[in-house]
């Protein structure tokens, strides 16, 4: 247990070193909450504006007057810092600073403020957030401090400081976390990564499959050069076909999670690391297949002005025309066909919308817990069957034909059914009723093997 | 007027009972805003994990070492508090649990709780944010807390204890509303179950009508099977009329409201609950109206790829090509109508496209009121009429055949624009300029009736 | 240094004359913010309802209680204020009040407040935030006070009120910016009028230009009426024009900017007014365009179901039949060309609605600085890219035809490339390593012109 009356001594007068932009704009959001604040420079009489209200005294007038110090200097410039190491000794230094570049340095900035002054209990903290968010406050996204240090109660301290301040805090472990943290504002979407890299993948697959299958085909086999259908008609099979795929990778982890609850017949165990980093990336990879949906809506609806089109369709009237014979009949099945097929698509993609909009940050934060997963999980599940359908629709009668395997390889929308069509399949199993029941009551907590360990653990609860 | 010695002291050390998800992340929260923090467990030796500077103490001692005790036990345990009796006698006791199902239990759990310990002062309160929520504090959309309780003292210190957490407070009232708080977390989607059953009447009123006019007259009178057309030429109608409809039953109520006010002379006097309850819920209407104009839009991009559009298109052409004589002629009235028609639909769902942005939560909340209200008044008549016209120019000189009346019944968008058109007839008298004036002064607060009054109230605001 | 212990002595108790909604609301939030609350009114025994732990005195008692004061009443009634000159000496007074109208008075609220009593301190704040947001607590979009007064010491304690109110501080200087403030809650959309401006200039530019060269052209030179096509054909040449014009002068400020940096040496030294206030409204103009472009989307996927079109189409088919000999061939190149045209354009809007998308409030603060400048930097340039490259391709060799030059006059897609065009050429320029390198450099902080200069400023940040 703390020493709160310690805590509470520290909190009233802090210290800031360094009065560049960051150090202004932290003291300006340390006045407005209520702390006394000095700032400590080399030249106290010369060093620029300063909020009103702030004092400005030496490194080692300001160091001795307070019990916790941010650091608001770059880390070429630390050095100075060793001289003040009797003032700073049994103080917490909180260090603020980022590199420009990963790898800059040997050891993490944080640590190496540590190893200048030996004496000090050093917090790294504040480094993921911009001058300008300290000044401001936190807002919705922006909120996180994470921090690191070897002393708890240096950590404490920072933490009520960083609570005061509107922030919200999440502790990283010991001072060797500092580099992890350091790097976290030089990362370029890292949670993209994966998903980004899949749909790389398997867009260059379904390109060169289709590419082969297609114009490459022709051209040998018929001496046919329609290498233009690569920019629209192509595409416009390999942005749906990417989508759906990507689309039931989405829902696939959440499945293969039931099973694993169902064999294990706990919730408490954890689930290996790959289903986990799945699990994480859900939410990207639905987007881009949402974002490939959309080309596909796009694309399909450009088709009626292409001018190959325009030219195919006059053809086959002037043939109609000149061949009085084969007038062609209007064929009722086909208008159900190609209409059912178009419905279920639009209505398919609506949802994915909703899908994509319930996972705008203000719209998810705006429902709860449970409208949430509704969204996600039962308008996913519909969405997913929606585009499965669709394309199982496309396909109609097609795989009866020979002639659609094409160098012995089957169409692409095949190939693309055949996640989709097992995801489904596998949330029907667990939707059967023995199943469902046994899986919920698993996920409110029930466990299968040992009733004695499990009203241990309620009372451990109480 | 409380005591504020006691309320603050009660602020220094609180207590938990329960070391459970929520127990952990309430008292981490509670410890970074800077409160000691005391957990009551019945194995204080093994009890599991709990924030590194809290103590864990026997229930006993850590009752009697607070006035503030948060109960983050499951109700099926609550039996155990009754031997705490004399120790919680006059404490605040913040019941935060929830249950899995509605009326699961004759009473609500802090009632029952308040009936254990009748000493104690119970406050219902937290129970609708998630252990997530509790330790990272509170998001835009996630940070309301509702409480309700008997004693005002209690409920003002937990109403502290949640601002200070970074939580906004909304009192329910007395204890009996503790009900209705529990039932909070069990609702999927409350606000949408009116207008969602709305649409779901009106499409299938429209679905049923169209059908028996288009496709089953054709049948019976015609002999004709045109069934296929159910999946998109139907639809492509029932969703627009739908939409237009939703759409003008947003702006029918404030038109009412309107003439309410100028009939009574005063904005004082409370509306009709029907008419709250229907005010209430307009943005859900127009979101659904929004959502069936988007189907509309992608149906009716879709119409050139289908099949029978490309068969009768191509009939006609080769009809043309027969007869020889008959050669239309290009009918420039007919562009005109038909361009405008199009032109003005896609105008109106432009607009219709912002007013659904703007009712996004993060892009209403950074309009200001009177930009919110320009937008959502001015552009939303603006979109109304729009829509009203795109549907007029589409019948056109219809209304003036007899062909069109099958069954003696009037077309569907004769059916659709009823509304709209009354709507906008209703606003345009509120426009006028004499209406205008006298309703503007009557928002602004001045009273037709007693000038008296009116002065009285005034001087009552300084 | 201000005196902090007179500070925290006036945190304790404060007062609020006045207990309409505003009162109400203000005074609800500091009881839930720990204050004591005192309201002052003229019939203490009588005020309507006030939050429960408030007390009601008369306005002298409470004046007294307390040393600062929130004055919720409306402008017309502070006259009465005047006799509380004596009990309101050397007090903090808060000017929250609005006005209905600009320029209804000769001076601002808070200055004739400060001229009433001009012993007490007036700070002008809280009057931007309705009684909704000052209950509710501060949104994302909703949290910041501006404040400004003559008293350094009257604006930390209001200050620090609002910080732990939730709200985040913005010091607008001394009491002559009080009218400013007061004019604020009275904009409508005050950022969005310059880019609007410019769009309908542009728009009716475009208009003007080509109904001269397309519709009176034909009228004129070859009797046609072709003037139905305003409505779509017209619309749609001007909405992609106005848009990629848009979309340039987003990224055109930046150019200048980086080639301004390069000539000076640093980055210190602050631009040309004209080119801050056009890169702060480059998000409005960036939005317009993406409103434009989906425009001219949606008219481009209509063309098929326009009667003229369809027209045209079936008389070329006509035409084809009955002239036999004229069989038009397949144009492989026409194929590549038109796909690709379309193709390049589908990409370019989807980038552009991703660009849209993450300048959603909710999704830009969700993202890094880093994240998000590369989203609109890279990206940004990347979509300027494809949209200029589809206007390239739209135009083919067409430049070369004698006969697009109606009246000697550039068709308008000439006209929307000119801006685009340059920015890229500029762009690509300052990528060259070379120029790259050193504007990186000055951008990192580093000055051509006097290392003496640059070492020292480096020494001040320590």
């Amino acid at each position: 247990f703390f020493s709160h009356t310690r805590l509470h001594k520290c909190l009233l007068v802090v210290c800031i070193f360094g009065t560049g932009d960051l150090g202004r704009s932290l003291g300006q959001r340390l006045l407005q909450s209520g702390y006394r604040l000095v700032y400590g420079s080399r030249k106290p009489h010369s060093c620029g504006p300063i909020p009103p209200g702030a004092q400005v005294m030496s490194h080692e007038a300001a160091a001795q007057s307070t019990s916790l110090v941010f650091v608001c200097v770059h880390r070429e410039h630390y050095d100075f810092l060793e001289t003040l190491a009797p003032q700073l000794n049994g103080k917490f230094l909180v260090d603020v600073s980022n590199n420009l570049e990963k790898n800059m340095y040997p050891e993490a900035n944080a640590e190496y403020l540590q190893r200048l002054i030996p004496g000090a209990h050093v917090v790294k903290a504040f480094n993921t957030l911009s001058a300008w968010a300290l000044q401001n406050g936190p807002s919705d996204a922006n909120r996180q401090v994470y921090l690191c240090g070897n002393n708890p109660e240096a950590k404490q301290a920072v933490a009520v400081i960083s609570t005061k301040l509107g922030f919200t805090v999440q502790d990283r472990g010991s001072l060797s976390a500092a580099r992890e943290l350091e790097d976290f504002p030089l990362q370029l979407f890292p949670e993209w990564r994966l998903p980004m890299r899949l749909t790389v993948g398997l867009t260059a697959f379904f390109f060169f499959y289709l590419l082969t299958r297609d114009v490459i085909y022709a051209y040998v086999n018929e001496g046919r050069d329609i290498s233009f259908r690569i920019m629209m008609s192509l595409a416009n099979k390999v942005f749906p076909s990417v989508s759906l795929i990507l689309l039931s990778l989405c829902y696939l982890p959440g499945v293969i999670a039931g099973f694993f609850q169902l064999y294990r017949g706990t919730k408490y165990k954890r689930f290996p690391d790959w289903l986990d980093r799945w699990m994480l990336c859900r939410k990207q990879l639905g987007l881009i297949a949402l974002a490939l949906a959309s080309l596909h809506v796009l694309y399909t609806l450009i088709i009626p002005i292409r001018y190959y089109v325009r030219f195919r369709l006059a053809g086959s009237t002037i043939s109609q025309v000149k061949d009085n014979n084969k007038t062609s009949s209007f064929d009722t099945t086909m208008a159900w066909r190609t209409d059912s097929y178009y419905s279920i698509g639009a209505l398919g993609f609506g949802l994915y919308l909703l899908l994509g909009i319930s996972s705008l940050p203000s719209v998810s934060n705006a429902l709860s817990w449970r409208e949430f997963s509704f969204i996600q999980s039962k308008l996913g599940y519909l969405t997913l069957f929606f585009c499965t359908f669709h394309t199982y629709l496309y396909g109609w009668d097609r795989f009866l034909y020979v002639s659609q395997y094409k160098w012995y390889s089957p169409p692409g929308y095949m190939l693309c059914l055949v996640v989709p069509s097992l995801v489904l399949v596998f949330k029907l199993l667990l939707l059967l009723p023995c199943v469902d029941k046994s899986l919920s009551r698993i996920r409110q907590g029930w466990e299968r093997t040992d009733p004695e360990n499990d009203s241990k653990k309620k009372s451990l609860l109480a």
